[in-house]
Formats: C-alpha cells, structure tokens, sequence
C-alpha cells in the first residue's frame, strides 16, 4: 500500500509504481525453506538466528533453497545538512566531502572492510555541500548542495525529497539489474546523526534527549545542544508521522531520502538490503511510512551505540545481527554483517540431509 | 608459568615447555597499533570492539599492522563420552562417527559456513568410540575409543588427559607450521556438553544447574537428570580446580583435553584461536589452569545459549563478538566471527590515516 502524501495525492508516479511492486515474502518458497531446514543434519533449532535468516532469504528471493546472496554493494549516500551551521558536531562540514574522495579512493574503514567480504563501495553524492575535490568513482546524484538549516526553514522542499527517493529507487534498479543480490546501506555526511535523531522523534514520538548521541564525538555539552537543536525543529514543524515526504522535507537529509528510495527499489525487486546504523534505521522508518511492505526485505546488520539506533530497530521490529559498540557509519556495520547472511543460505542450500547423509535421528 | 599436577610434577614435558613459551602481547606491536588507530581517518572509538581487537592481533603477532589472519582452519575434535550411558542425550552414540563421516565430506553446517569464509575444516578422531566409517579426510589421533563413565569412575587416566593434550599440540604445532594464522575451535561428540558442564562446574565452582543446558536437544527432564548426574560425579570426583589435569581425568572428554592442547600450542605460536562454544569454553578454562598465558591469545567467537557458555567466558574474561542463539557446536559460532577478526586487522593495516587522505582533523 501506498501511503497518501499531505495533499492527499500520492508523491509520484515512480515512488507509487515502486511501493505497489513490493510484494510479501513467497509463501511457497517460506515453506519449502522450513520443511528443508528440519532435514539438515543438525538438532532442530541449533543454528537460533541463522534458521529464520535463512527462511526469510528464502521468501525474500521466492525460491528455495534461496541463492547466496552475492554480488553484494554497500552503496554509501552522501549527503550534507544545514543544521551544521548550529554547531551540532565537532568536525568541519568540508570533511564530508574529503570523505568522499576517500571513499572514492578505497583508503576508508568501509572500503577495508568491503575488501575483506568481497563487497563492491559504490559511493553516491546525492546533496554535498562543496564541490566535489575529484569525481573519478563517484556516482553523481546531487539533487542540491546540502540541505537547509532545519532550526530555522524547512531543510528541502517536498519536489527535493522526491527526487531524492527517486535516485535512490533508480541506484537499487540500477544495482540489482547489474547482478547485485544484497545491498548494504551506507551513508556519509557531518551532521547526519542530527538529522536522523530528528526523524526518529518525528516517526517514532521517542524524545529527542533518547535518540541524540555524541555521533563523530560529540562531548556532552555539545549532545545537550543537539537535543535542544532538535526539540526546537520538532516544535516548529510539527511532523505528521503519516506523511513522510513532509518528515523528510522537515529535517533532511538528501542521504535519508535516497537511502529510503534505495530500500523500496530493492525490495521491490525482491532484494534484500542489509542495514547499517542509526542513519539507515531512520532512513527505514521513512521508507516504512511510504510502505509498510519494505521490512520484509530488511535485515538489521549492526545496532549502533548511537541511541538512537535502538529506539528506531524497535520500531522497525528488527534485531541486528551485531552489536560490536561501532558508531561510524559507512555502511562499516552493514559490511560486517554480509558473510552471516551469505552464510545463512549457503547453510540451507548445501548441508547435507539426514537422509542422505546417513546420520541417525533422536532417539524418541 | 605452568601449574604443577596433583603429585606435585609438570604434567609432561611437551605440556611444561609449550606452557613456557607463551608470551605476552607484545607491548611494542601493542603501542604501535594503539598510535595507528589513532591517525585512522575515523573519529576515535568509532569502530568500537574492532579497535581494541586489532590492537590485541598486533600484539599477539608481535607486529604492527598485524597480517591478516588468513589462512584459517577449523580444527574439529571428536570424542565421546562414557557418561552417555546414563541418558543424558536424545541421540545414539553412533551419531559421533555419522558426523565425523559428514564433515570429512563437508556436508556438516560448519563446512558450508567455512566454506562461505574461506576455511579449511580438518576433523580429528581424539577418542571417538565406533570404528570409524570411513577414514578419508579424518586426522587419526584416537587415544582411546571414547572416555568411561565419570558418574561411575574417573573418565580418563591422568596419562591419556597428557596424551590428548599433547596431541592437541602437536595439531597447532602441524596447523601454525603449515601457515595458518588464525585457528578455530571445533567439536563434535554426543554427551559432550555434559562433560563441559562438569567442567564448568568443578573449575569455577558454578552450580550444575546454572551450566546445565539442552546440549543438542533435552527435555526439561533429561536436562534435571543430566544436572542430577553431573551432581553426583562432582561429589564422586571433588575435583580441585588447581589440577586440570586431575579435572580431565575426572570428567574427560579426549576431545575437551585435545583442544586445551590446541589452545596452548597455538598461544605459544603466537597464533589467535577463535573459541566456539561451551565445549570450547571448557576446555580454555583448563588451558588457562595449565597456563595463565594463554588467554591473551583467545578471541570468543559467539557466544552459545548453552548456560555454560556465559559462565566459562565470564571466568575467562571473554566478552563474545556474537551472539546469534547458536548452539549447535563443530566450530559454527567460530566460523561465523572469522570475517570480524580479519576486518579488524585489515582496518589497521589498510584504512589511510588523516595525514595520507588529506582529511581535515576535529575542530577544538
């Protein structure tokens, strides 16, 4: 289902094809994936977490056993914010666009990282601020330089989040069409854990003191000033948690727009997409909004220390594969977690049964 | 240092100058990987638990950045237990020799998962009761055919606890020799998380009933008769945590004995063992009662829903990197947290540092 936008008129053609082609998990293949799981041989339910992965895989690809979920892409949206301006983070706004260019360069924790589980980084600028200190690898996407200042105006108009989204539907066709079958959100942008602890409040009605963290190092003066920094942009756009095109042009970013077109295109090209941290779980309360359908076709890769993350997993109702105290971002926690998903289906597709492994059952 | 045993000698000499040849992390690597991490381009702390796990690959190696730790091999020890005579497992004990013969195929769930992360799994008869299947693919080191019955005698003679410890050496020693740089614990044994409950018990002081879980599938009842049985060898054997081998003997099994062996010819290799679950746990608590050292060279892979997994990480000071609700044993929680240890060290060794990236610092 489509959700309506606040003039009651869906918010595109593209984002309302997108959502309506997002199906359930396969019934067939979900069942298929349950019955071959109680013939491996192993004790029913030893492997706790992998068994449900496995079946959700299964339903998610609608075949059973489902395909190792590989290529693999971490897609790393960048993005920049207004509310900057505000001295919501101890590092200079030209450091998102550095970031960029190392990204680019494959010298970050996330390429690193991406190296060791033979993910592909595919890093996106969908609203940097500065220009870009060089191109080469980077996927241009800017739909504007940064977002406004959402203390004081909206931080895009509703034509800006759109557009935003829709990049993010066109990278995932984009990615899945190329062979990919897992995406993992990544996300890179000074101020960003700002914005998201700003979205969360508006989805979820969480205060702002419990879903504001240090993000890149915040001290505990600074995080008070985010809170107030954020309660004020509450108390002045009063966001309808019905309406997420109006959340998102309430408080940005351009990363959390395309990162939730980016979980809608997947999904509705039944491909899983494994989730970072606090920026991609507030990303999918966004994209939950427009269709409740999309979590299906998620999986939490690492809860953040950012507080945030948890209020906003909850209301997702998904529990990470991980929980490693990581607070970067990147899409760092995400990558990790791409060889216990890969190693979910190859359990159910390769172990052998049983039967024809002549291995004796429980003595009843 | 290396604890003497109960008659006041060095259990052997293989064990006495192994245990004298673990070191500790090398202080130089240490403070050279704590000062690298620093200059990464990455806010500090970022990376949480990766970053102190790559400080700790750096002094374990004695080398700053450390390698990463590939290759990797599965070392699966399978015993069996006399105890099972007293039905404390729903299964028959000719499943031993069924999954010895379904991993030397690679049809059990830990070689589709190391499969998956580029392991090797080698599997080791240590003291398996049958005849085996089949022998192709299978590490003969059987020192008898399965342990007696603890609730009725001492499991092992104090000679067979040194030979299985030993040979759990000389299977480090061959691994280490071979190449690999990093080790994974593996088990397999109906009966086994029986033993390494009693283990638990008599070297922490646990109650039975605190350590005592389902193992590969009890009942509510099966799980009351295995504490009742671990009860009485407790009280038969009152075991003195100070004497591991004395525990050994008491409770076995050859495979428990074995991987302390491993444990400790690796640590003397300066090589990284990842535990896998309670039997692991177990047996690194009588590594770490032969060789206080030998923990430094331990990494917990995931923590089991076995009780006594929490109980023997908490004794050892392990904090797990996963905690997936496995509990299936043969290494599989093991395996699953290799990638995590080898993106720790690629982190350190690959991620370019604020300087080389050109990434502007914090504003103070």
């Amino acid at each position: 289902m489509v959700r309506l936008g606040q003039d009651g008129q869906v918010p595109s053609d593209v984002i309302h094809r997108t959502c309506s082609a997002v199906s359930p998990l396969d019934s067939t293949a979900l069942a298929a994936a349950v019955d071959r799981q109680a013939r491996l041989t192993k004790p029913a339910g030893s492997m706790g977490r992998l068994e449900a992965l496995s079946h959700q895989l299964a339903g998610m690809y609608a075949v059973c056993p489902p395909p190792i979920p590989a290529p693999v892409t971490v897609v790393v949206m960048a993005g920049d914010h207004g509310v900057h301006a505000q001295g919501v983070s101890p590092w200079p706004q030209q450091v998102t666009v550095q970031m960029v260019a190392n990204v680019a360069s494959g010298g970050a924790v996330v390429n690193a990282l991406a190296r060791q589980v033979g993910a592909a980084v595919e890093v996106v600028d969908v609203g940097v601020a500065a220009p870009l200190l060089f191109t080469e690898g980077v996927v241009q996407r800017r739909v504007r330089s940064g977002t406004r200042d959402f203390s004081r105006e909206p931080a895009l108009t509703r034509d800006e989040v759109v557009a935003a989204i829709e990049r993010g539907i066109a990278l995932a066709d984009d990615r899945v069409g190329a062979g990919d079958r897992l995406l993992v959100t990544g996300d890179l942008g000074i101020g960003n854990t700002t914005a998201s602890a700003a979205l969360i409040s508006a989805f979820t009605g969480a205060d702002p003191a419990d879903v504001t963290g240090a993000g890149a190092g915040s001290d505990a003066r600074m995080v008070a000033h985010k809170v107030a920094v954020i309660r004020s942009g509450l108390a002045r756009h009063t966001p309808d948690p019905t309406d997420p095109i109006g959340v998102l042009a309430a408080f940005g970013g351009l990363e959390h727009a395309a990162l939730a077109g980016l979980l809608l295109g997947a999904a509705a090209r039944r491909t899983p997409v494994l989730l970072d941290g606090v920026i991609a779980g507030s990303a999918a309360l966004a994209a939950r909004a427009l269709c409740g359908g999309v979590t299906a076709y998620l999986v939490a890769g690492h809860r953040s220390s950012e507080p945030g993350a948890r209020v906003a997993l909850a209301a997702l109702g998904l529990q990470p594969l991980l929980e490693l105290d990581l607070r970067l971002g990147e899409g760092t926690g995400g990558v990790l977690a791409v060889p216990i998903v890969q190693a979910a289906a190859r359990m159910l597709g390769e172990v052998a049964t049983f039967d024809s492994a002549g291995v004796s059952g429980r003595e009843e």
